[in-house]
């Protein structure tokens, strides 16, 4: 409620600067200006290739300034991945939470997802970036928040009757194997051309099939299948007999 | 057949230097200095952080030298690309051939997928930083060789009896979920620590569920049901009904 628009905001501020910003709100927005410089720079660039000095000068404030918002780079890295991942977790919960039938679960999910990563397109080429990159504290958290996802997915998951009797193992099993399919989903829209609809269409239309064929494979998953040598399963998985 | 070890091949060049290794023999060695030197140096760090200049220098050679192999840094890029995936593609597709269940044809390839990452491990270091990385001459090269792994995939699908009415699209889009599935599972053996096998075995054994789960979900499958809207698919996908 604080923030109605930068122009509105400045445009108070002017007669009275010294009360209407105050020194945690300016601290606030340095940190803040820092955090976006960085995501700029690092469009094209990876993580490991930023200096502290880069991202201070292009946030207009001098490189010993930079400590008193972060311990350091892997600090501001950290910060990103944090944001990147935090409103999306809740966002894809509720659009899972309520619903009774998977396909419209998934498509909900999906256009969340894909909603998400067109508002945060700098903040998933970054994450996209260092999920695989030199840097082991950023590869590590992202692969941590990954993680974080499927493990509240399974927890859903555990809660619907007909997956009662499924193991834990099995259940972390599939979420992962839906999370993936989000995670590729995203990096496909990512690679995508802005300006390709049809091509953005198309990667959507892709992941509900993925997603819906993923939870076909459901019902007729046996806790013994893959654990008893797979004998039975395979039989099952080779045709509709 | 004209390597018989490197030990022997010298014992026979000694004498004859001139004559056992021609100039295009040399050529070669010299072109392999250079890939593995780009490989080892990019261990740790990005394609885009490397100078030709470095390569060079670690393969014993001049950096004018350089030019009588590749155009420059991206065509030595892209060589690594071919290299990775050349023999990649051979052995999964014999793995996948003349088995007639799926159970097995999953277990083979998973674990000819593990033994190559571990044989070439530098190789799909290198595969999956790039993959999402800021060169994109190399980003395409390794999506497309992804992409040709699953339309193959689909062609091999679509030989299938039980699949005989799915439509192309969705050949390809259970040919492309399986091979990011295989993708995750590279990068998962990657980022394992190189002397925990128990981590390994449950990373193969996730694998083998996921694609097994997905194969339960093909007979199920109708080529409506995502595109008839999906009020069938919904209650397919919700449960053992």
């Amino acid at each position: 409620m604080r923030h109605n628009g930068s122009m509105n905001a400045r445009a108070a501020i002017t007669p009275r600067p010294s009360i209407a910003i105050t020194r945690s709100e300016r601290k606030r927005q340095t940190r803040e200006a820092l955090l976006e410089a960085a995501l700029e720079l690092l469009e094209d660039r990876s993580f490991g290739s930023l200096s502290l000095r880069e991202v201070a000068r292009s946030a207009g404030i001098v490189p010993t300034g930079f400590y008193r918002h972060f311990d350091g780079m892997e600090e501001l890295g950290l910060a990103l991945v944090d944001e990147s991942f935090r409103t999306l977790r809740q966002m894809i919960r509720s659009a899972r939470a309520g619903r009774q039938d998977t396909t419209n679960a998934i498509r909900a999910s999906v256009a969340i997802l894909v909603r998400h990563v067109h508002e945060h397109r700098l903040h998933f080429r970054f994450i996209a970036r260092e999920r695989s990159s030199g840097v082991p504290a950023l590869r590590r958290a992202i692969h941590n928040e990954i993680r974080l996802f499927s493990s509240e997915l399974a927890i859903d998951l555990a809660r619907m009757p007909f997956l009662g009797d499924w193991s834990s193992e099995d259940l972390h099993m599939v979420s992962g194997l839906l999370v993936d399919t989000m995670v590729s989903t995203a990096e496909a829209i990512l690679d995508a051309a802005p300006d390709d609809p049809a091509a953005e269409r198309e990667i959507v239309r892709m992941a509900e099939k993925r997603l819906l064929l993923i939870a076909l494979g459901v019902p007729r998953w046996r806790p013994s299948t893959a654990a008893s040598g797979g004998e039975r399963g395979e039989r099952r998985a080779d045709g509709p007999s």
